[in-house]
């Protein structure tokens, strides 16, 4: 099967919109999906951007907003809930879904934080969150939070993913890499993204 | 009939892409287009930017010159052709457009720009190139480039163009406005704002 990689941040808003229906989009092309949560902050911070552009450049942030809420309203999608603060701090949420790469929870483990944070507002930089959705996908949510902030492994699985993110030139989130080389940015190349995997993947 | 505003900028890429298919899309919808340009180098200055944010942001310059190809490509255009400079100096073409939206002229025009500026690599900032253009288009090129080098009333209204797009929060090109108070921005928000148009224009 073709494979595209999904390369996504916690934090950010249009990468909902992609995790949400990239599996079901994948498999009807017959698409396998590689989901790659990574952190965007080391790669601003080479831009000189200390946050995000949508709070650096605000006509930028205000349009990001009112743009995400008709898309989530399109997609079918419960109103947009702006966490505060926005961004939020994804790093345990990271952690986490770096463990779920390897133990296979990663898919619905990250359509349930994007759901809380902005469905909900709920703040993902905290582990009664993050415990609570482990939970919710009946996992042994204390262990895993346990491995999140202590196991070296984890720690730089994630720092691992984030320079490879890097280097292979990606600059935002989400983005989508197929093993032809090619590199779709944003939420709105998915399906472009993803007939370019199953055409020549 | 209701009404799609067109914001464009000569220099932006992106904005070839909507400027050559805009007028066929709305029309199918039943949508009257009003063409806008204007200028995005004072609303880049305000944000502290000096030049394209491509030029800026070198692996988001890459990739936007990667999905042009591929968007080109889609959209059945002739392969990309970066002008030399990019961004092309685009106030000449930006007045002469004025005067274009004045006479009636400004859609063949905007289009004729945009293929001779990406489809062919020419430079856009030349009296010579857009001089050609509109005798191509059985215009008087030397009284209309006259006007726009002389004509303080088409430098005010380019002006005024440009501080109205500042005034309705523009940030990148092209974007769209609707009579309901809707703004799209980006050649793939095209067909969702056209939609946005039609249903409630």
């Amino acid at each position: 099967m073709p494979r595209l990689t999904f390369w996504y941040e916690f934090a950010s808003t249009y990468s909902y919109l992609a995790a949400v229906r990239i599996e079901d989009a994948a498999v009807a092309a017959g698409v396998e999906v590689a989901w790659r949560p990574f952190l965007l902050g080391p790669i601003f911070a080479a831009q000189g951007w200390t946050t995000s552009p949508f709070n650096l450049y605000p006509a930028k942030g205000r349009y990001m907003w009112r743009d995400m809420e008709r898309l989530a309203a399109e997609q079918g999608l419960a109103p947009i809930v702006r966490p505060d603060p926005f961004p939020q701090n994804s790093l345990l949420a990271a952690r986490v879904a770096t463990i779920g790469v390897e133990e296979g929870f990663v898919a619905p483990f990250t359509r349930a934080v994007y759901a809380a944070e902005f469905a909900r507002g709920y703040d993902i930089a905290s582990a009664e969150t993050i415990g609570m959705i482990l939970a919710s996908l009946n996992l042994d949510a204390m262990a895993i939070l346990d491995r999140a902030r202590t196991d070296l492994a984890v720690k730089d699985a994630l720092k691992a993913t984030t320079a490879e993110a890097q280097a292979l030139g990606l600059f935002g989130a989400p983005s989508f890499t197929t093993e032809d080389g090619e590199l779709f940015w944003g939420a709105d190349r998915l399906d472009q993204a993803i007939a370019w995997a199953a055409a020549r993947g």
